[in-house]
């Protein structure tokens, strides 16, 4: 049971080319007046500044993949974001200067996904924070992807409870986009004011039953035995994230315009449609489920 | 005076992450019949192979800026892209096993730029071929970027005088979209038609007039002392490519929401605006002039 938030963190620049939100962590560093709440203090976090630097998702490794537990505690690993990712543990957790209880993480995707909100866990205050704007805001989508223990989560918000990433597209890489970066700065201001209110025991109107997007699995392209890719996403499906693919609606089409259908047998909402930094992952796309969610 | 053209090179992926010729060339590379006409062969090179490969636009250099004569010919210049350009040299042009006589090079860009050529010259054929791919299809833009002397290009279109890049987008770095791919692949289909019934002594019937887009200079993004910038293009001109920008028009939004306008005196015509590989270069964006030639 939540009290009282004093310490929200909000990061930017996790992945070094995503330039949304390490753009914004840049301005509201410069202008922290614009962040501030009279209930509780707001820190930013440029989190991978080589990686920004260079205009590069990572340097070594993917810094939103170093935040297991037990390679936070691995003093064997020492790549660049390794080793940044333990810095941030010490800073925005385990006691450190900026201890969090709320972390926002900033990320951009080449996918139409507006401005989602992934939840990591189903903390009942996040899940209100979501159904609050996802009601005001059309925009705003919820995807839940939870992880069985705060140990098995790899990402940034591993490091508190309370908190979410927030992925905003579709923008490609290493770009800024004037409306998406007032979009995302606008949200911003909703969930630190929304924040203020709920610190301040005003309980804001919600709607009672939240539409969450559960993650179900992750679909690759369709491969070569070499690995090399043979078909694209398909262009009925390209920046149709958060709609129902149904069965034998068209998914892939390969280099030789032969189409390759969804074979499953029920309704999915794929999301992450054709997002660039996941061709090296392996993922085309991710299933989801859609529910309603009474709260 | 061109009387028969007896070799085309088609080159993709001379940045690594512009997976749309890249992946083109490949296909075309597996299936050469889809390129082979009676009258002339066709050969495909994949230029940057392990940029391609760590899906980044170069490794240690612009590779599409290494083809100016003066560094082609200076055997101290031995990064990766400057010795690739000297093999992709000796292949293509200086009598090598692939020489061509016209290159086509596929890049493609985040700006919104349809399906563009890019002319290096001004060559009589470079010309009626662009003004017919324009006039049978109106996605299809000319821009004419040419050099005092071919010495002075540091293009792959530098290595022979016909041919010319076809920039495609808006597409992100590092994805393929299956209708810029198949728009892209049927743009190289009616230019090899073209070809083949030039050599066959076919004149296509044309407009005598080619609505080309002449390069003016290029504009950098508002900076701060510290080189860096302080505003994004604005929301008003983010995918306007080849549209009019008259004096007083909004043109970049500060991180504060200050719009900066265009202070020139008369109308331009921008592309580029907001490619992502032109930050590090200092391009918000180019000017153009739009101009009617008689052909």
């Amino acid at each position: 049971m939540v009290n009282q938030i004093n310490r929200v963190a909000i990061v930017g620049g996790t992945h070094g080319n995503e330039f949304t939100g390490a753009y914004l962590v840049q301005k509201f560093t410069k202008f922290p007046e614009l962040i501030t709440r009279r209930s509780f203090e707001t820190v930013t976090l440029l989190a991978n500044p080589q990686a920004f630097a260079a205009t590069r998702r990572y340097v070594d490794k993917d810094l939103n993949r170093c935040f297991l537990r037990q390679d936070l505690e691995n003093p064997n690993l020492n790549s660049y974001e390794e080793l940044q990712a333990k810095s941030i543990q010490n800073s925005l957790a385990a006691n450190g200067d900026k201890q969090a209880d709320f972390i926002l993480d900033l990320h951009s995707t080449t996918s139409n996904m507006g401005l989602t909100i992934i939840l990591v866990n189903t903390h009942p205050f996040n899940l209100k924070l979501a159904a609050y704007l996802s009601e005001i805001n059309p925009l705003v989508k919820v995807y839940c992807c939870s992880f069985k223990s705060v140990e098995e989560n790899p990402f940034v918000n591993s490091l508190c409870e309370l908190g979410f990433a927030i992925e905003v597209g579709p923008i490609a890489q290493g770009v800024l986009k004037a409306k998406l970066f007032q979009q995302t700065e606008e949200l911003i201001h909703t969930i630190l004011d929304y924040i203020e209110r709920f610190n301040q025991g005003e309980i804001l109107a919600t709607n009672e039953t939240l539409t969450l997007y559960h993650h179900l699995s992750v679909v690759d392209y369709p491969k070569q035995q070499d690995g090399t890719i043979y078909a694209m996403i398909h262009p009925e499906l390209q920046d149709k994230d958060y709609q129902a693919l149904n069965p034998e609606d068209p998914m892939f089409l390969t280099f030789e315009n032969q189409t390759i259908v969804y074979q499953g047998e029920s309704t999915v909402w794929p999301i992450f449609i054709n997002e660039a930094a996941y061709y090296e992952k392996g993922i085309a796309m991710a299933f989801t489920k859609k529910e309603q969610l009474k709260i």
